[in-house]
């Protein structure tokens, strides 16, 4: 790459598309050689199997992990296998870092505990507690022996905090300065440095017992008289210093508010143990809002683009178990009215417009709720507030909504009793949804369980058997 | 705050509360002098309310401008309104910008122009760029008419590229240097200056005519000796830039992959005409993730939890309206086939099933789908390869499901036949769900639309209208 070339976020893509070209080149060279079926070609296959080999290995060297991550992921099965062979060994621990969970899982399956072993050990202690639920123990017993006594306690921290907590984010990547030397001095210390830390945008100004006494700024360090000391130039109001008891997703959000791109992580006493980078923020933010979309249509996790069918049906399964069940309830629910069905066929035509729109609109509401549980805004005391609002969209909805179709059903029906009861229908069944759609997640948060997972679901399943229950108990009360 | 003291991450909670609190303690006075009825009350009750005021004051002014966006966000209209009263003026604007769109709104609305116009001249270019579309017209003329000559042309610039563009979300704040100095000029020349901009990890290295060429990252002016020359230690090669019409969402994928804090953006002959930071990156990020959370539910936008029935109505309306279309056309498609159910009434109990679990499954396909084709990694050339997986996943998934089904409906209704259609039924509309969930997106992402909008609903329209269809006409023509 000449110095006039610049990476262009596109750029990955490019390399992607090249690495497929190299790799088909391969293909139809072995096919046509395998296709004439000559033994004595082999030794051309061979050379032409080798050049291209040699070209692809060099595209792959001058990639960056993040970029071979994403080809690998785009990559069908075979053809992944293939260039994860043709990667330096030494740089597997990093692009086993950067790929998602699924491709994680199929790249580590084919690696030796020894190649395993030798990437592990080319990870800080915080990477390398990220990888280790994908290692095989013995692995782990092995690179453990491997650490000295500071790496073995670093990595026993990073992995006692639970997965969504600031400890399980943080890194032990720090620049410490003493408050009592000048700036000046510290200059000469980091000139001592071959590079500083990642994302480092300010050092940690601690005692002699590591207790944090305040941050020094880059900025600061540059913009400032060398003369001075640090205890006069750093900041010691406002810093703001995480737990690592702390939940990660309100660390994100101080990220976010104070735009923030490193901050020290304190223990009980306010002694500096770890850092957090806005890198760890971003790939948090990232995988949390993924899961949440997942979660919504009822996936496990982000799924191999070209994984098997049989582990995407294990992928899927349990959520269209559950729907299975819950349809069957509604079906039920059906099944009581059927007398009232077989004298006024309509009813099956028309039920099933009751359900669904009652079960959409109670996702619109506890999407809504869910989103200002996560934010902190909704105290348990604005319940009722709430409720009442929501009540009042479902009325003015189930009266203008439901009075539409309500005349649609006259016309179609030429029945104006049919028309008040899918009216009245409509309009009772809104309103089952919109409390349902408030009370599942706030009764959820009093729990102590997760607002947003699985609220969709239970609402759906109310307002399904909720609306063909109203719909048709109403119709057997005033029509039959 | 004394030096001991440290911002933990839920103070803004903390914070909060108390201002809730201050509020809350006014109310009660209010109202005991209101209920007593005594108009020479009035003066003790203007003491207390004063000194209330005044407390709040004291705690707003302290607060960062985000901690105090998010009170407002937590805050019922009219208590909302009193305390952005009290609110210094200067810091309008800067609260403005943290604000939820529909929060803000409700701010500007009570704001006179004076006042908007005041907010909006205390903020940058690219600032007042993304608060311009909010503002009325004659405010912004008035602004723009007060700006420099350099201000308006960064103004017109920032306006000018379309809401998910780099250019969109770029600003102007950046140092550059020449390459022909040592680091120790380098060195004095940020020392006269108070602040450097936020976020800046890397000075830009250009020519004359601002032509990019390379990067010095602080890292580098920290570490290295003073006495080199920025040519000499500055990075040229794989120089990550920009272009104000790259699309913010790979920008976004950038800044993830090689963990970046800034990045140039250049013009088309390689001049910085800005510079793109991670904070802008993570709200990007966060704001895409929560559209996509949203429009899964059918909001246009991120309600104010404390907005009126009316604005609830608007917001929801659109969704609720398609889905009533879509459930008609379900409802009609049942309505052909009513004389099969009036002779086997267990068809109207059974066919909601066979449309509810296509549409899970269709969602699921869908939602993997928009995902891989989001992260650029599925080519239009895989989309066979693809169909084939989900296939087989839905044929998969058919047989065992839809059999077991098949079963339960044979022991409900003693039919044999009727359970045998039940189970075809299934199968058939699962693999219309999975033809639907890897078609809809792609050729939406041929036709140049947004994969992620709207496929759910189509999806969800397909398979109701089609697992009627399939169920009820196979039930017509072989048990009828």
């Amino acid at each position: 790459m000449t110095q006039e070339e610049e990476l262009h976020p596109d750029d990955v893509q490019q390399h992607l598309r090249e690495v497929q070209e190299l790799l088909a080149r391969q293909k139809v060279v072995e096919d046509l050689v395998h296709r004439q079926d000559m033994p004595r070609h082999e030794l051309v296959e061979n050379l032409v199997h080798k050049q291209h080999e040699a070209s692809l290995r060099a595209k792959l060297d001058e990639l960056h992990p993040a970029d071979i991550a994403y080809i690998l992921e785009a990559l069908p099965l075979e053809e992944r296998l293939y260039v994860w062979d043709l990667v330096k060994a030494e740089r597997d621990g990093e692009i086993l870092l950067e790929v998602s969970d699924a491709v994680r899982e199929s790249l580590i399956e084919t690696m030796a505990p020894e190649e395993l072993k030798a990437a592990a050990e080319s990870l800080d202690a915080d990477e390398l507690a990220d990888l280790a639920p994908d290692l095989p123990p013995e692995v782990i017993q092995d690179v453990f022996q491997s650490l000295d006594t500071e790496g073995r306690e670093q990595l026993r921290t990073a992995m006692s905090y639970p997965e969504d907590s600031v400890g399980a984010l943080m890194d032990f990547d720090m620049v410490t300065v003493r408050e009592d030397v000048t700036l000046e001095v510290v200059l000469r210390y980091l000139r001592r440095f071959d590079e500083l830390p990642d994302h480092t945008d300010k050092l940690f100004v601690v005692d002699r017992e590591d207790h944090l006494k305040g941050i020094l700024t880059l900025e600061s360090l540059l913009i400032s008289d060398p003369e001075l000391e640090v205890a006069e130039v750093m900041r010691s109001e406002t810093v703001i210093s995480f737990t690592p008891e702390d939940e990660a997703d309100e660390a994100a959000q101080a990220f976010e508010r104070y735009d923030l791109i490193s901050a020290p992580v304190v223990d009980s006493e306010k002694r500096v143990i770890g850092r957090l980078t806005v890198a760890d923020v971003v790939d948090f933010i990232r995988e949390e809002s993924e899961a949440e979309i997942l979660s919504k249509a009822g996936l496990r996790e982000e799924e191999d683009i070209f994984a098997s069918v049989w582990d995407s049906v294990k992928n899927r399964w349990a959520w269209l178990a559950i729907n299975l069940v819950t349809a069957f309830v509604a079906s039920r629910v059906i099944g009581l009215f059927e007398d009232s069905i077989e004298k006024l066929v309509a009813l099956a035509a028309l039920m099933p417009i009751v359900a669904g729109i009652g079960g959409n609109s109670g996702n619109q509401t506890t999407t809504m709720i869910v989103r200002a549980i996560a934010m902190g805004q909704v105290e348990q005391s604005a319940m009722q507030r709430l409720l009442k609002k929501e009540l009042g969209v479902a009325l003015f909805n189930g009266l203008v909504w439901g009075g539409l179709l309500g005349v649609l059903a006259w016309w179609l029906y030429g029945s104006a009793s049919l028309g008040a009861v899918m009216t009245s229908a409509m309009t009772l069944n809104l309103l089952l949804a919109a409390s349902a759609g408030v009370m599942i997640p706030m009764l959820r948060q009093r729990l102590g369980a997760d607002p947003a997972i699985g609220g969709s679901v239970m609402i759906t399943a109310l307002t399904d058997s909720g609306g063909f229950f109203i719909f048709l108990g109403l119709a057997t009360l005033f029509l039959m």
